[in-house]
Order: C-alpha cells, then sequence, then structure tokens
C-alpha cells in the first residue's frame, strides 16, 4: 500500500475538481468585468476612459463602435450556437442508435444472460454478469457523450463571450488584450480538466455501489466513457472542421482574391460564418477532442489497473493513480497560469510568443514535481502489472518515469510545432520567401516543412513509448498519455486563446475600428496560429499514446497473445489501417471543397445582385452563409464519421481481432504522421502569409506589402491550408483514438464472435 | 520433380532472353527507318513525302523543321549523355565504398574465417564460408549495380534517338506517331526484361561453378544483385527526378506564368534541360527502378526457394520458377506487342488511351495461361516451403494462384490508376472544374483525389498479400511480385512512351512546327501522363510485394520468429519506419523547390540581360541551365541517398533486428499511401491543366482557353505535382524496397552484430 489513505484520496479527487472549477469562475469574472453595452456606459471594470487620443484622431466614434462589437458578437454568439444545436439533434439520433448497438453486441456476448460468471484476470472469484457489463458500458457510454457535448459547447460560449471584449481591449494595449483572450482560455481549459475528471471520479463511485468488489467488471465498463467522448469529438471536429473551412476557404476566394477586400470584411457575405466557425470548429471542437484524449487515457491506465495487482488487491489509492496525477495537473495549471495573468505583463507584440511558451515550460517544471510527489505518496514501492498473460513487476519510482517522459514529450513536441509554425524562426521564412517565385513553390516548400515537422515529434513519441513500454507495459503507455496530458488545463487555455484572438480580430475590422487596434488583434492572431498548432501537436501527441494504450488494452481485452506482423491477417489489417488516414482525409478534404464551392458561389450571387454591397451602403445577407456551412458540414460529416465508427465494426466481426489488431497499428503509425505534417503545413502557411503582411522586418518588406504578387500567392498557400490544418488534420486524432477505443469496448464480442470471413472460408 | 528436365530449363531461359534482345533490336531498326538527317533526304522510310499541305500554307519550310529537329535532338541526347556520365562518376564511387562496406560487414560475421560452416538451414550439410558470402554478395552487387546503370543508360539512349523521330511522323498523322513511340517505348521495354532477366541467369551458373551443391550460400550471395541493382536506382530516381523537376518547375515558372510564352517554347533558356530532364529522369530513374524490383523479387524467390524443399532436394528446374515465369513474361509480352503494332492501327487521338489499356489486358489474359502452363510443368505437384522455421506443405497450383493474383492485381492498379488521373473520367475533370475558384481550391481536390486514389490499390495489394502469404508464405509473395512484373517489358514499353511523346512534343514546339502537329504531339503527351502514372502505380504496387517478401526473407535469414507489434523495440521501429517516407519527402522536394529557384533566377538574368531574347532574335544560353539542374541534382541527391542506405545500418547496427523489422514493416505500409497518392496528385494536375488546354468538350472550353484564370490556376497544381510525381513519389518506390533488401543482405553481421545500444543499456 502506498502513504496516502483511501479516505484521504477520496477527498483529494472531487476536491481538487472542485478548486479547478472555483479558478475557472474566478477568470470568467474577470474578463467579465470588461463590458460591452450598447454604447451608454463607455468605462470597463478598470475604471479608465477607453476612448484614446488616436481613434479620435481618427473619427470613429467609440459609442458606436462598442454598439456594433455588441451586435457582432451576438451575431456570431446566436449562429454557434444554432448550428451546435443543429448538430446536438444528430449527436443525439447517433448516441442513442450507438449505444442500442454497444448494448447489444456486449450483450449478446453471453446471451443476455444475468449470471455471474468466473472473472476472466482475478481467477477463483465470480465476477458480474456480461449483461451488466453491456448496461453499464451504455451508460458510461452515455455519460461520456453528454460531458463530452457539454465540454464543447461551454468552451464554445465562453470563447463567443470573450471575443467582442478582447477587441475592446486592445484598444487600452496589447498587453490588456492578450490577457483577456488568455483568461478566457483558462476559463474553458479548467473547466473542461475539472469537468472530464469530477464526471468520472463520480460515475466510478456509483458503479462501485452495484459492482463493490468485482473492479474488472467495474473499470472494463468504465471505458464506454471515454468512447463516448471521443464519439462526440470525432463530429465535433469533423462537423465543425468543414463548417469553418468551408466559410473560410470560400469568404477568402471572393473577398480576398477576386473583390480585393480585407479579411473580415463586413462587406462580405460569409464574414459571420467564418467567425461563428472559429468557434464551433477550433474551440468546440478541440475541447470535445482533448476531452477525449483525456477520457481515454484514464479509462486505458484505469482498466489495465484493474487487473493488474491494485485491482486484485483492492488499493483503491494506487488504483485511483491516474485520476490523482490529473487533480495534481489542475493545481500546477492553476499556478502556471498565475504567471501569465499576475506575474509578468506583456508589453509588447514580440512578448506574447515567448510568454506563451513559457506557460508550457512552467507547467511542465512543476508538473514533474508533481508528478514525483504523487508517485511516491499514492503508490506502493512495488506492485505487479498485468501484461499480456504475464505480470510484470514494476517500482513507484518507474511510473514516475513514466508519466514524466509523456510530460516532457508534449513539451518537445510542443516547441517543435512552435519553430515550424511561427514567423519568428526561418522555416516559416523559407516558405514565405518562396511566395515570390509564385503559389507553386509555395505550396511545395509548405509541404516540404510538414513533412519534416514530422520528425522530432515521432522521436519524441518512440522515446516515450520505449520507456514507459519497457518499464510499465501497457500500464506505462497509457500513464505517459496522461502525462503529456496532465496539464490540459494550461494546453487548452493556450489553444483556445488562438480562435478567440481571431475572432477578435474579426471584431475589430468589422466594427470598424482603427488601425492601430487592428495590428494588435493580427499580433495576438499570429500568436495564436502558432498556439493552435501547439495545441494541435498536443492533440496528436496524446492520441498517439492513448490509441496504443487502449490498443494494449484490446488486445488484452480480446485474449491475443501477439500481433505478429509476419501473418497475413495481421499485414492486410496494417496496411489497410495505414490507408485508413487517407481515405478520411480525401473524404473531410472534398467536403470542405465541395463546402467552399457553395459558399463561393453564395457570395459572388450577393455581391452581384445586392446593390450597393461593395460601397458598403447595404448590408450582406449573412444567413444565408451560415445556413450554407451549417447544411454542408452536417451532411457531409456522415460520410467520414460512417468510415471511423464502421472500420472496426467490419474488420473485426468479419476479419476477427487479429486483422482488427493491425488496422489499429497500421492506422496509428500512418495517421500520426499525416496529421502532424497536415497541421503544421497549415499553420506555415498561414504565418507565413501573416509574416508577409505585417512587414516587421526587412525581409517581410521586400514581399509585401498586402496585394503584391508575394502575398497573393502566400494567400493561396493559407487557403490550401485552411482544410488541412483545421478539418482533416485534427480529425485524424479522433481516428486513431476512436477506433482503438471502438476495438476495445467491442473486444468481448469479437474474441466470441469475430472473424466471420475467415471462418467460412 | 516437375516435368521439366533441368536440361530444357537451361536451354529454355537463355533463349527466351535473346528472342526478347532480338525483338528489341527488331524494334529499333523499324524506328531507325525514320531519318532524322540535316536537310537532305526529305523521305522516312516509308517513301513518304513529308512536306504536308497545310504546312506549306503555313509558310514552315520542311527542311529547315527537319534540320532544326535534328539539331534539338542532338542537344538533348548530349545532354542527357553527360548528365548521366558525371552522375556515373560518383555511383562509381559509391559502388566502390559500398561493396567494400559489404565485404566487410558480411566478412566479420565470422571475423573472416575461411573455414567451411555447418549450413543453417540444410541441416547436417557444410556450406561454403562466411567470407565467400561476403565475396560473393559484393560481387553479385557490383553486377547488379552495373546492369542498372546499363538498363538506365540504354533506355535514355533510345528515348533520345526516338523523340525526334516520333516529331517527324506526327507530320504523317497521330497513328504513325504513336507507332514510333511506342515502338520505342518497346525497345526498352525488351532489352531491359531481357537483359535482367539474362545477367542473372548467367550469374547463378557462374557462382555455381564455386559453390557447387551449397544452394543456400549461392543464393543468399545472389541478394546482393537485387541490392546492388536497387541503389543505383535510388541515385538514378532521386538524382534524374531533382534534375527534370528543377528544370521543368524553372522553365514553367518563368516562362509559362511570367514571361507568357508557350511551354517549351525555344526562346526559354531551360527548355533543353527541361527535355533533358525527361530523359534522365522519367526514362534512365524509371528503367533503372523497374530493374531493381525485377531483381529484388527474383532474389527474394531464389533465396525462399533455397531453403525450401527445392532447394534441399536440388530440382533446378522448380528452383528456377521465377526465371521461367520471367521467361514466358518475355513471349507473352513480344505476342503482346504485335497486337499494338501491328494487328490495330490508331487513327484518332481518342484510340490512344484505350489501346494502351488494352496492352495491359491482353498481356495480363495471355500471361494467365503462361503462368498455368509453368506452374503445370516446371514445378513438382507437391512440395514443401520455408515459413519462418516450420516447412508448409504448397501444391503447384497454389502458385499459380499467388503469380497470377500478382499479377491481375497490377492490372487492377493500373485501371485504377488510369481512372483517376486520364481527364477521360470524373474525377481529373472535377479538379478541372475546381480551377473556376483559383489554385487553391485546385490544390484542395487535388490532393484529395490522391488520398482516395490509394483506397483501391490497397484493397487490391492486401488481397493479392492475402492469398499468396496464406498458400506459399513469403515465396507466395516473392512470386506474386514477380507475376505483377512478368509483364514488364509491356509495361516499360507503355510507360517509356509517356516522356519520348513528352520529348517529342518539345521538340515539335522547338523547331517550330506548325499547329496541328503540336496538337498531336500534345494529345500523345496526355495519354503519355497517364501511362506514367499506370507505371508508376506498377512500380509501387510491385515495390510493395517485393519489400515484403525481402521483409520475409530478411526476418527469416535473422533468424527472427515473430515480428510482434505489442514489444517496445518493434512498436518504436514501426512509428519510427512510418515516419522515413515523410523525411525522404520533405528532403526530395525541398531539393526540387530550391534548384527551381536557382533555375528561374538563371532563366529571368537572361530575358533581362540577352537583348532579344523574347523576341526570337537571340538564342539563350542553354548550357548555363543545364549544368544547374546537373549541379544541384548532384549535390542535393546525397542527404536523400544517405538516408534510405544508413537507416537500416542505423537501426540494426545500435537497436537491433527487431527495431529494423518494424522500421522495415512502417515504412513499407506508410511509403506505399505516399507514393501512391503523389504520383497520382501530380499525374492528374498535369492532365486537368491538359483537358483545358486541348478544350476538347463543352465543360473543357468553358475553363479555357490557354491563359485564362482557371488555366492559369490549372499551372500552379501542374508545377506542384511535378515534384510530387515525378521525385518524392516514385523515389519511396526505391525507399521501401532498398531499405528492406539492404536489411536481407546484412541480416547476418546484424544477427551476429547487431542492437549494440540495447545491449549497452
Amino acid at each position: 500500500m502506498g502513504l496516502m489513505s483511501e479516505s484521504l484520496t477520496q477527498i483529494l479527487i472531487p476536491v481538487a475538481a472542485l478548486v479547478g472549477i472555483g479558478f475557472s469562475l474566478v477568470q470568467w469574472f474577470l474578463v467579465s468585468k470588461v463590458k460591452v453595452s450598447n454604447g451608454i456606459g463607455l468605462e470597463n471594470g478598470y475604471k479608465d476612459r477607453l476612448i484614446e487620443e488616436d481613434e479620435q484622431e481618427e473619427g470613429i466614434d467609440s459609442d458606436e463602435a462598442v454598439a456594433k462589437c455588441a451586435e457582432i458578437q451576438n451575431a456570431i454568439s446566436v449562429g454557434a450556437t444554432s448550428f451546435l444545436f443543429t448538430q446536438y439533434k444528430y449527436l443525439g439520433i447517433f448516441m442513442v442508435v450507438f449505444g442500442g448497438i454497444i448494448f447489444l453486441f456486449l450483450g449478446s456476448v453471453k446471451g443476455f444472460s444475468t449470471k455471474s460468471e468466473p472473472c476472466t484476470y482475478n481467477k477463483g472469484n465470480l465476477c458480474k454478469p456480461a449483461l451488466a457489463n453491456a448496461i453499464f458500458s451504455t451508460i458510461a457510454f452515455l455519460l461520456g457523450a453528454l460531458t463530452s457535448v457539454l465540454s464543447g459547447f461551454l468552451g464554445m460560449k465562453i470563447a463567443t463571450y470573450a471575443n467582442a471584449r478582447t477587441t475592446l481591449e486592445a484598444r487600452k494595449g496589447v498587453g490588456k488584450a492578450f490577457i483577456t483572450a488568455f483568461r478566457s482560455g483558462a476559463v474553458m481549459g479548467f473547466l473542461l480538466a475539472a469537468n472530464g475528471l469530477l464526471v468520472l471520479y463520480v460515475s466510478i463511485n456509483l458503479f462501485k455501489l452495484y459492482y463493490g468488489d468485482d473492479w474488472e467488471g467495474l473499470y472494463e465498463s468504465i471505458t464506454g466513457y471515454g468512447l463516448g467522448g471521443s464519439s462526440m469529438a470525432l463530429f465535433g471536429r469533423v462537423g465543425g472542421g468543414i463548417y469553418t473551412k468551408a466559410a473560410d476557404v470560400g469568404a477568402d476566394l471572393v473577398g480576398k482574391v477576386e473583390r480585393n477586400i480585407p479579411e473580415d470584411d463586413p462587406r462580405n457575405p460569409a464574414v459571420i460564418a467564418d467567425n461563428v466557425g472559429d468557434n464551433v470548429g477550433d474551440i468546440a471542437g478541440m475541447g470535445s477532442d482533448l476531452f477525449g484524449s483525456y477520457a481515454e487515457s484514464s479509462c486505458a491506465a484505469l482498466f489495465v489497473a484493474s487487473i493488474s495487482s491494485f485491482g486484485i488487491s483492492h488499493d483503491f489509492t494506487a488504483m485511483s493513480y491516474p485520476l490523482i496525477i490529473s487533480s495534481m495537473g489542475i493545481v500546477v495549471c492553476l499556478i502556471t497560469t498565475l504567471f501569465a495573468t499576475d506575474l509578468f505583463e506583456i508589453k509588447n507584440v514580440s512578448e506574447i510568443e515567448p510568454s506563451l511558451k513559457r506557460q508550457l515550460l512552467i507547467s511542465t517544471v512543476l508538473m514533474t514535481a508533481g508528478i514525483a510527489m504523487v508517485s511516491f505518496f499514492a503508490l506502493p514501492s512495488e506492485f505487479t502489472i498485468y501484461n499480456f498473460g504475464a505480470d510484470k513487476a514494476v517500482k513507484n519510482w518507474h511510473l514516475f518515469f513514466c508519466v514524466s517522459i509523456g510530460l516532457w514529450a508534449g513539451l518537445v513536441i510542443g516547441y517543435t510545432t512552435e519553430y515550424y509554425t511561427s514567423n519568428a524562426y526561418n522555416p516559416v521564412q523559407d516558405v514565405a520567401d518562396s511566395c515570390r517565385t509564385g503559389a507553386a513553390t509555395n505550396v511545395i516548400f509548405g509541404l516540404a516543412l510538414g513533412y519534416k515537422s514530422v520528425i522530432i515529434p515521432i522521436f519524441a513519441i518512440a522515446v516515450a513509448i520505449y520507456v514507459s513500454f519497457s518499464l510499465a507495459a501497457m500500464y506505462g503507455i497509457a500513464v505517459a498519455a496522461l502525462g503529456m496530458l496532465s496539464t490540459i488545463a494550461t494546453g487548452l487555455a493556450i489553444d483556445a486563446y488562438g480562435p478567440i484572438s481571431d475572432n477578435a480580430g474579426g471584431i475589430a475590422e468589422m466594427a470598424g475600428m482603427s488601425h492601430s487596434i487592428r495590428e494588435r488583434t493580427d499580433a495576438l492572431d499570429a500568436a495564436g496560429n502558432t498556439t493552435a498548432a501547439i495545441g494541435k501537436g498536443f492533440a496528436i501527441g496524446s492520441a498517439a499514446l492513448v490509441s496504443l494504450a487502449l490498443f494494449g488494452a484490446f488486445v488484452s481485452r480480446a485474449g491475443i497473445k501477439t500481433v505478429d506482423v509476419l501473418t497475413p491477417k495481421v499485414f492486410i489489417g496494417l496496411i489497410v489501417g495505414a490507408m485508413l488516414p487517407y481515405w478520411f482525409s480525401a473524404m473531410t478534404m472534398k467536403s470542405v471543397g465541395s463546402a467552399a464551392l457553395k459558399m463561393v458561389e453564395e457570395v459572388r450571387r450577393q455581391f452581384n445582385t445586392i446593390p450597393g454591397l461593395m460601397e458598403g451602403r447595404a448590408k450582406p445577407d449573412y444567413a444565408t452563409c451560415v445556413k450554407i456551412s451549417t447544411d454542408a458540414s452536417l451532411k457531409e460529416m456522415i460520410p467520414p464519421g460512417a468510415l471511423v465508427v464502421l472500420s472496426p465494426l467490419i474488420a473485426g466481426t468479419f476479419f476477427g481481432v487479429e486483422t482488427l489488431a493491425g488496422v489499429l497499428a497500421g492506422s496509428l503509425v500512418s495517421g500520426v504522421q499525416v496529421a502532424i505534417s497536415a497541421s503544421n503545413t497549415g499553420g506555415a502557411w498561414d504565418n507565413a502569409k501573416k509574416y508577409i503582411e505585417a512587414g516587421a522586418s526587412e525581409h517581410a518588406r521586400s514581399l509585401g506589402p498586402k496585394g503584391s504578387d508575394a502575398h497573393k500567392a502566400a494567400v493561396i498557400g493559407d487557403t490550401v491550408g485552411d482544410p488541412l490544418k483545421d478539418t482533416s488534420g485534427p480529425s485524424l486524432n479522433i481516428l486513431i483514438k476512436l477506433m482503438a477505443v471502438e476495438s476495445l469496448v467491442f473486444a468481448p464480442f469479437f474474441a466470441a464472435h469475430g472473424g466471420l470471413l475467415f471462418k467460412w472460408l
């Protein structure tokens, strides 16, 4: 037994979760002090007059600007809310149907018998019937799905609440705007991390009322929570991704390329849809995605622990090690956030990126100490971990290394991503330079950059896998994934900061704010592109580890001893699995392309038929563009969704668990590469464009200004990158995770009844 | 024993090879009847006057045109020859160094002992010493390298001989031009297929003089032949690929985009380099590549056979089954070629593609019968195949299925590739249509098309692997690869036809031929883009099968029993291996981009500084552009070459055979996807552009004509596709094959001394 008692664990976990929620409420309160009211109250919470000298000189009425901000914010919020509610109707149907499938498949394993069974791992004891597993897995699935939806929804609400406030604060300087955007990101980060932990904790305790001492059955059914989280994230990412990029690409193609009006110009009919998209895709989708990773890695770790010595000997504290790590993570992130919001002040545009990078470093260093404490207090000094049929002796400091290496691999991935996507470094500047010779070289250099950016993250992941795998088998991988996600609150805060700043810039442009304000929001946004790429790096890195952990859990549960590449069943799974990310990307990219073409037609139609639109005398019809994005994304998310959800079911049912294991391994090793390269290529193109626009160096000015040939070439790259970085790339995380967790949940069925095709042959 | 005696086998194989060489000489003679002389003899071999009415009307002096053709052909031929000779100097150094490494590594396995050893597989017998293996492997390596170089060189010579002749024949109609281009392709196809077979056959018989009854040792050292073939192909593909695309991209960026002059315009200083590139990249590179695949699959099959019952019982005919299949392939392709050159006549542009497709179908159908005959006559009705330590009972009709499924999988890949890259079908037309909204949507749709085009080939490969693997283990895979390559003579003929037509078009433009002739060569060229893509499809499909066979042979020889994904050593190999194709592509694409930028600067400089160049009064300085391409390709081929050559050595020496096995499996399943999608995306963009230019349908005309916005967008896609389809994509075949064959050759060393890092830890 470790040093921490069960009752202390039972207190600390919910307390940490509540502290996280409390902290996010405080941050929210601070953000809410910035007032966005229609004209009358011109003071904000800091009692400073907001009308600055330069604005008055430019003759922009601040009253009117605030009113406009409020109006635009409201339009974005209404659009995002209505889209999410429409999407939830579809997701509701999916949840019911898929919940039914889970119940039927798992219930049929033992013919819906209600008799207790001998346990699979905890030999000699009786476990609850398979029917209970079917029922509780379905409940866990629904709980995970609802928590995921809630995470995405809350994130969106916060982001649409914060965007206009960031714009208004930008009038007082870049530092104030940064704090507002960052605080809002923190609200989302802490709320999600704490909420995910709390729901999981409460569910385990409630399930325990029924399961009692059958921990094997309890944690087997809890894996449904991960499946629920990821399946909602799939549709959130894909649907949201198609929505946002259809609008973005459509708006850019007509607005920037044909009509030569700036980004986010209020005359562009697709501009509201574009800004709504940032909130439903990058915020709600990302929130659901990272929540899914968190839920899955916890479930994978808990499941392996339950069939290891912790579970067999009923050591609750050691069993809850993954949850205690997450609790510690919330506390660490809380301290880290104070560094950004209270200890250092941003005075200059160039300090934004270093400040965000510092957040990553601080949280990683502090968390390493936290992990050491948790490993020392919560774990017995020696124990055994289940390892594909054998038991592996593990020491508590082994687990410290497993969690830490995941954490530090995350930092390496984050920093590498920053290097390849920030325009402060050579790679993006080279891509910008290649715009001299036109769009073609820009695209070639951008693709090459994305491919190259894969190298270091893959080595980082490989080292993390080797160390944690060698020290503590699949449990090591699962806690390494948790280590990478332990600072999720900070990661999400940094990540959400991006789309909030993007929106803030959009609102500034639409509200007709002064040039200097737009410049500040642009700088926030450029840093945001990098942080969004970092967030995607974390998401994909953790997804890789999580999938491998889930894969290991699946193999354990399916009763396979080895997954030998040199058997035909496994190899065909491997090569077909490696193909799935391509199939999936083809679908999502084509969807964005087709939806964008529709958007282009509508935008052109409005410019051609609404008199006075180009001159700013008439208002465009924003609603029709919102509707096009909504309809396209809901229709187009179904085929890729079906591909992901059905592939494991088909492979498992018809080809059996070995082929399915091959499919999982293949899609994992191939999908990671496609996802990282797609995200970074897109991020680099976006920032190469921003680099030329900002003209902050001699080199950048030689390429610009806006409207130059090089800039036009950069815009083309940026547009190509949109679906890569915001639709197909990040959705691939979910492809690899969801297939793995789904296989794990359905493993008892596949093991009992799978491989029909080979049985017939 | 089978029905064919050893002496019959010893006669039939060389006879088939000599028939192939004879046939190629006949085809060469027919092509040579088209005279390209400087002005005097205006008659060609068919005794028709070549000055057509319409040309005289257009006032183009035919005398002058022929003289110009001869001059341009000469410039191209001189450029290509001088590049290849410069390249061969580097390759010579590499051959000597790498030959030395092979000798040292393999010799050191048993400390350069000259004592006979007990055989590894043929228990109870004595085998030749490890030192003999080192010496003969090195000799086989050098033989393979020389044959590969010869294959590429001969292909280039033939292509540069045929290009102007095709142009001149185009004056008489599209049918005549097609026959000339196709016959020239056939010269190359038959010469390579026959030559490869002959050298291998002779080497085996010579090696046998020393090895005698030690077939295990004999065929172990023969695998060096495959390594030699592939390592030359690597540099041929990469160096040639960079050469051709640096010139092509550079020429297009200034010529087409900036100066608005047509492709292949003689005023463009890079135009000769561009045409040289087609010959050194697409012809010499492709020749070396397919020769390498052929040599490797033969070696893999022969090695597995030597440790199976054929080898143990010294059944020479059954042992030579792979060579007899290839011999039969030459005969079948000979008949197939007659269908194209003599039985059907092409009268119309629209008949070109169906005719080439028919070639694939005819050769496949005939070859299926051929395989049945060979399997029946050459094999005993039942025998055993070595299967990772166990023996697997196999019947002769099992092998018929293995070879046939490889053959038919090749056809499926070829037809799928045609569907996705020919502008006669929806996919390319959709891509062309997306040019309406600019280059960005064109790139998005093109990438999505490439991703999608992976699906069917992967399923075809998976089925071929499953069937052949299940029926005859690794031997089945190896002969399936041979099956796909058995019609290599036809495949190469179809493939070489592409760059020859491309060159013919270039010469027509440069020689100032009439518009109608240029239209004909354009049509030949558009079909050539599709056939080039089909050729790449075959190359990558066969590479996948070959690599798997070599992988299996490596595992056998390294003494590994299983390659279990669920061990950390294997898994990190798998994920890093899956990353290598990205790393490699990043290097090669960046190389093309950088070299193209240099070319752009030079071309711009010439346009700006040579007075009268744009007006056609002064001649550009072609030689400097040729030099830029040459220098860039020689310098830039080294890092990607080193990556491929060193990766297996590092993985094997420091991480051991399990990790190396993971690397091979990972790079195989990931590289196939990247290669297929890159080739098809590039092919589709090229033909989308040609579709708009040709304006053959209502839809196409609505996008055109040349110079329209949609056409400009299509040109950007085409330029992006150039390095994808002609440099990084096809080089990946070699990456996966070469790493596998290198691992196989070095397997005894890795098994004895590898895994240093894990031993230290």
